[in-house]
């Protein structure tokens, strides 16, 4: 199938699971919006949020995508079961696919859910993993530090390192969980000095390579896989501040993401 | 949804998958049926797997299924296309997931795949693994001396060491790989022999696991998963040889299975 995969994302965290569906689906077209005029998106209203996750849904959907991936903890939170409901071809979020490893991968079934105060509190991680398995405990922790220190480019080093350990403390504290969902995409880009952190022992699963795995499950599923050979063609996106974008991106990447062309979300209104 | 999750195997290698069904999907019925009296499969005719493919979901779909999961690689390579056309709930091989997961994993892009005869010659990975990604470095291996020894209970130890050392060969004397799938549904039983043999250094996937990952993912995207509180209660069903199907399951399941009806397959026939 010749369309593309669609990902939408707040701004730049959803680019680590774009990273991670180029890789584990290396044929697949991606195009990618990014809301970096109006993000982060973690301390916003749930009305919002679902107003400019629509708008974005809009613009790509002229795009004729095959499937959608909400690739944003918080919009995945307010926007998924009415996203699932109102459109026509597969959406997948980044909380349950994290949710479903985490299950897996737990052996005493304590489980940390760390992301954005949006995330945390709407308890999207909790009613995920509830809805599978009962007897859990799950410790939620909103880490509001982390976003903005992940978009100064701060990744690794003993500052960055001081700035988890302050934000991880509740956790450490109790130091009892055996897994660790990271919430937000933007923790893939910081995942070793979090390792570090937490400790070996406990295993972190990362949204976005699980997500970009369970993507390439309901291609599958639904016959949208692409079956010819191909080196696959990306577009990206955005609303605005490309700078950031695209420091970020070829960061992420290792080579230029090319041209980015500015999209005026709210000017689309097809809803 | 209270309708029960249906499991066919050959024989006892699909009880692997519904120990990680339980264990991932706490809350889902299992409805399993093992072709115990005409088991092995993997040295049979693609014609004779077809048959008592279909004799078995035959049986599954008079017990009201929503989904079905082939728990057999030999099953899934010869029957699992025509399956996912012609019924009308979501249908998961053990293929698929494996492969899937063992593209998430590797690094250096060269993956072995152990499995029996039937479904090595059948190329069913090769075909799984490059329709997503074309560069990639497939290593294939009958191991026709595995199943046996796993039938036996023989599970570890030297001379189980042994034989899986002689069985992968092959494969050690290229010791290139970085991810080795589990391409049998027994293989899991001797996981931590296989391990111990081909290296700490390689990941081993086990296709059991991965499949009842993706059947969690499955139920969720069609909206299948049971939403409520319950202990599920599961019933096993074989075609005969019902020592050897108690003995395994037992030992699995580190309790008794109950009482395990034995069913005429090849007096049911629908289509």
């Amino acid at each position: 199938m010749e369309r593309a995969i669609g990902v939408i994302d707040s701004g730049i965290g959803g680019l680590t699971v774009a990273q991670e569906l180029m890789r584990q689906l290396p044929k697949e077209k991606l195009i990618y919006l990014g809301d970096t005029q109006r993000c982060p998106y973690g301390s916003r209203t749930e009305e919002e949020v679902q107003q400019f996750t629509w708008q974005m849904v809009d613009f790509l959907l002229t795009k004729n995508i095959k499937m959608l991936v909400v690739a944003c903890n918080t919009a995945t939170a307010f926007t998924l079961p009415e996203l699932q409901k109102k459109l026509s071809i597969p959406v997948v979020g980044v909380i349950q696919p994290g949710a479903r490893t985490a299950i897996k991968m737990t052996a005493n079934n304590r489980i940390g859910v760390i992301g954005t105060e949006g995330t945390i509190q709407s308890r999207a991680y909790e009613q995920a993993l509830n809805t599978i398995k009962t007897h859990i405990y799950i410790e939620s922790l909103a880490c509001p530090q982390l976003v903005p220190m992940v978009e100064q480019g701060m990744l690794s080093g003993y500052k960055a390192e001081q700035i988890v350990r302050e934000s991880l403390a509740p956790l450490l504290m109790k130091n009892n969980i055996d897994t660790l969902i990271l919430g937000c995409t933007h923790y893939p880009l910081i995942k070793d000095t979090i390792q570090k952190v937490i400790g070996q022992e406990v295993t972190i699963v990362s949204s976005s390579e699980e997500t970009a795995r369970e993507t390439s499950t309901i291609l599958d599923v639904h016959g949208l896989l692409y079956q010819g050979e191909r080196e696959a063609k990306h577009a990206f996106y955005t609303t605005g501040n490309l700078e950031m974008f695209t420091t970020i991106a070829n960061g992420i990447f290792n080579q230029e993401v090319g041209n980015v062309p500015v999209v005026d979300c709210e000017k689309i209104v097809i809803h």
